[in-house]
């Protein structure tokens, strides 16, 4: 079975990668970028956020490339809303997809996105109105921050991860996405949490965002694909740093995360050469951001096939 | 359970690490490095191998390093021998315990070793006589290097890795360790090869020695330690690239490696920052040699309880 119908390798480093950087790819690059990873067999790619481009310049080109995703055969795109304005406006858009945010601690809500979780649930059940009202078939993904713990409020319950998931799916979502956003589980979190939710989500899907700040995100997306998650999210070269850290890892590696599937016998339909030959792009486009991942350096094993 | 009772975190970098470097640390830098790690409650160190000084400098110091692991409470320490002389030395030296090694693959036997792997598996023979012959009680441990894939002869047949462990345990060993030498394996393949090897183990400990070349190194460490491994190989620092290839990854991370077992509720006895701040010694004694890991970068998650 194809990974298109089975588990999504998402691509969100035009998203998650560009968030905090101070350097970005040109238009034109970020399209070359998007090319050649679909040429490599890429299919999923979150290509930006729908905000004001004076704070955000590296999305203010969001809608040519949902253009371009829109171009490619058997491509998907997703967008990020953070508000109602952001909704309206992915919901205007070519997206396939629109993604929300709802953080599992109250702390982080309040400070990173200045709102309650009840008006973040409340955000998800405003976008399913939206897409029932308009007709629409995009998808509606809500993903879960702080999920494993929480750079603000440290250690998070998973209840509340469970109450948030079911509140997500009840107000709308086809899809809950549990994030580790500052990279603080290990596998048995992974193990545990996912577990937890599956109740809940009672056979929807479930993704899951890694980040590999301490070096587990492999390890945990081994053992969230293990149980059955349905989507990977991960960044070409590990973007998604910490521009404060500059040596600290971002999201987990797309390339690497395709030779995990690999050896899991997980058909992804993706070239690892291929893939790891578009890194050129981000090396050509973003010179001082620090390119990272063990297959662009290692290659492929000896023998090995890839599925 | 202390770790030291239940699962073996074994210190390989003053051996495995410094294999292929060109630099190195002076003697009184390793001792530093050796006290500092096990102040921070390592207890297992693989110190160097009875080689020539003229060939392996950094390995003439191995019986001064001895005798300080010696001298450091609970503490055990391993040489590698790799000849009948090696072996020698090793059973007239204070080590605890006598490693060798078998290549998984005649190719890889014969260009690495100059010999057969029956010769090899002869050599553990030969060591189990030694060790039963003089009464002593070092411990022997047989590694199967190359056993998830050889660079050299490229696919490997677990039932030829489940074979050898067979003939080592049968030849004395009292533990046989399944290295992944060059990083070609995947968790699905640490999970196949620990329980096909588990019935010729007969209840023996297993050990395993992962190399993080294509970034499934923690990856493969968690499935190992799922599986009942009693001993994980790993390096501070992740030293251990090749010289030839100098972004690459050597060893696993042993400060990454101990955050994966809290993470898992294996209680350790190490404190992470402490030995994070021991890689100062290893950035002093070899400012040109890449030092790898997550945790020295990220430290520990906030609210995070060391197990």
């Amino acid at each position: 079975m194809p990974l298109s119908d089975s588990i999504e390798l998402r691509e969100v480093g035009l998203r998650d990668g560009l968030q905090l950087v101070k350097q970005f790819p040109s238009t034109a690059q970020k399209q070359r970028w998007i090319v050649a990873a679909h040429a490599a067999g890429v299919r999923y790619f979150e290509v930006g956020s729908f905000l004001p481009a004076k704070t955000f310049p590296q999305f203010a080109d969001v809608s040519e490339l949902l253009a371009t995703v829109a171009g490619l055969e058997g491509a998907r795109s997703t967008v990020l809303a953070l508000n109602e304005r952001g909704l309206n406006d992915a919901f205007a858009s070519q997206a396939d997809e629109v993604a929300l945010v709802v953080s599992a601690t109250e702390e982080h809500s309040q400070r990173n996105a200045r709102r309650s979780r009840v008006d973040a649930v409340e955000l998800v059940r405003r976008a399913r109105a939206l897409r029932d009202g308009t007709a629409t078939d995009k998808r509606l993904v809500a993903a879960i921050s702080m999920a494993f713990g929480c750079s603000i409020a440290g250690q998070v319950d998973p209840a509340e991860v469970v109450r948030l998931t079911g509140e997500c799916f009840d107000a709308g979502a086809d899809m809950v996405s549990l994030a580790d956003t500052v990279g603080y589980a290990g596998p048995s979190q992974i193990v545990a949490l996912v577990r937890a939710v599956q109740p809940v989500a009672a056979g929807r899907p479930l993704g899951i965002h890694l980040h590999d700040t301490r070096g587990l995100g492999l390890a945990n997306a081994s053992a969230a694909l293990d149980e059955g998650v349905c989507a990977v999210d991960a960044a070409t070269a590990g973007l998604g740093g910490c521009p404060f850290a500059p040596a600290a890892s971002g999201n987990i590696v797309f390339e690497d995360l395709v030779f995990l599937c690999q050896t899991k016998g997980i058909a992804t339909g993706i070239d690892i050469p291929a893939l790891t030959a578009a890194r050129a792009i981000l090396a050509e486009a973003m010179p001082d951001e620090p390119l990272t991942g063990a297959l662009a350096r290692a290659g492929l094993p000896l023998g090995h096939v890839q599925a």
